[in-house]
């Protein structure tokens, strides 16, 4: 069973190292932004070493296998693993190599938002692995999963650790929003493009997710976004999707002292509402071990391993 | 696909109940304490109804299908979902079935602690789902399994809702403990025996299952009990699995007022501390309908419907 990895930054390059160390399974093809090497029977360990310290976007000049396409390496591979940067433009590159693998009986196990955001309902099914989009050191996506026949009927969380970071600086640690905002970026706390986090299109994205596992198909454009601005103690920044009333937001909201939502810095947490419970889930978001072990997870659920 | 359900008591009735409303799924063979019956093609919906209308131990006694043993139905049965009581002497007679049904390959889907809390890590395995058996409405189970290759250090739960309403009734409204205790055996919050709940057998056999899905196998011997008693406030009924030092127990506790564990009533609360994460989930316990829910989600997965 063999991997196709695409995207070789932090996480992906985690999990490379990751799935040597504690699995038999191996990647036979890796992709950065640059172009791709593959080695039908997988990479050894020295192979996976050299590439490891390749620079970034050198995975194609590593001398590491033979120049490949996604095409090629997906008559050779068994499942894709997706760890590039979202385009939330058009899902793309990764939407159409689902498409493709997913139309070859190939798992998908993925990290990147933006495909599912687009077209979750399209894409969504038994070969599409997504634990790792949405707190993925927190297995939301499985205990979503484990919730049918109860009927979800409202899911209100936070889910972008980086404006969390930023109001929890502001409203428990007195720092004013415009040096908190300075800090973040500064401590790279911010994505690279700052304004996933604070137009809350990040967040929006994993709403779409989490609505689309609960039952409630959207699209990234269907959900409102609001940008993050402190109104007041304690603003927090509030992704609601009600699946009774069909809309879903993002926005600065402030919530009571005793809103069971509260969670400090970089922490996320949601509560889902159904027919028969009412469920507080708060850890860890997305950090780069974090994600690659639920990708690891997956990718064992994904080839028959757990 | 058909089920033999083993038990028939007010989980079993709705089980059945929401299986023939929302699913295409078939009982095919029905237990309660006094015998079986048993139709090769699975009862119709009339007959599944002249069953639901038989008083309790009135399978046998009913008029539909025929006198079948387990035994028999296991030949012609896919899927044993038990809702019998806990035996936590020895298991049985559900242990027994459980063996006989995953050597024949078969799946067994259960709400019953018992077996898991004697023989974890003999039964364990893909072909038995038992998210019925810990915080039912709130699939912990589910989340455990998503989380490796993380590594889980310690888990600590409020597991039993009904020491807890005990407690919250003491600590949060006032009322003396001998009163309460009367209130919760008067509101049949307490189990038919009570000294499940008082002297944390019950939490302790929930502690097993959820160690064992986090990696440390225990039997319920394992786990160090005390009786519940108000120690003052705020004492919550607290289950510990240390898996480092590999100890596990059950006693009252005075929580702080800020340790995120505090729950309310009935609730259910865990704190999972892991190599890389500390997730807090909250949410309902197991009741009637949470129950057959849970084994309703886990029957579909078993025939691979979801």
């Amino acid at each position: 069973m063999s991997v196709l990895l695409f995207g070789f930054g932090g996480v992906g390059r985690t999990y490379a190292e990751l799935l040597y160390e504690r699995t038999d399974l191996r990647i036979a093809a890796v992709f950065d932004s640059r172009g791709g090497a593959g080695s039908k029977d997988g990479f050894t360990r020295s192979e996976i070493r050299r590439l490891l310290e390749a620079p970034r976007g050198g995975v194609a000049t590593s001398g590491v296998g033979r120049a490949v396409t996604p095409d090629e390496a997906l008559d050779f591979c068994h499942v894709v693993v997706d760890v590039s940067p979202p385009n939330y433009e058009t899902g793309e590159p990764s939407l159409t190599l689902y498409r493709k693998a997913l139309s070859r009986g190939l798992a998908v196990v993925t990290a990147n938002k933006a495909p599912l955001a687009l077209a979750f309902s399209e894409i969504a099914g038994k070969r599409l692995y997504y634990k790792a989009t949405v707190m993925a050191g927190t297995p939301l996506v499985d205990l979503l999963k484990g919730l049918p026949p109860q009927t979800v009927l409202r899911v209100r969380g936070i889910l972008n650790g980086s404006t969390n970071y930023i109001l929890t600086r502001v409203y428990k640690d007195g720092v004013p929003f415009e040096a908190a905002l300075e800090e973040a970026r500064r401590l790279g706390v911010l994505e690279p493009d700052p304004r996933l986090d604070l137009e809350g299109v990040d967040a929006a994205a994993k709403l779409v997710i989490i609505a689309g596992t609960a039952g409630m198909p959207l699209r990234l454009a269907d959900v409102t976004r609001k940008p993050l601005a402190p109104l007041g103690p304690v603003t927090r920044y509030v992704a609601l999707a009600d699946l009774v009333e069909r809309r879903a937001s993002v926005e600065p909201v402030r919530l009571p002292p005793d809103d069971p939502l509260h969670v400090d810095y970089t922490m996320n947490a949601v509560e889902i509402t159904t027919d028969a419970n009412a469920i507080i889930v708060k850890g860890k978001g997305a950090g780069r071990l974090e994600t690659a072990y639920a990708l690891l997870n997956d990718t064992l659920r994904a080839v028959g391993r757990l």
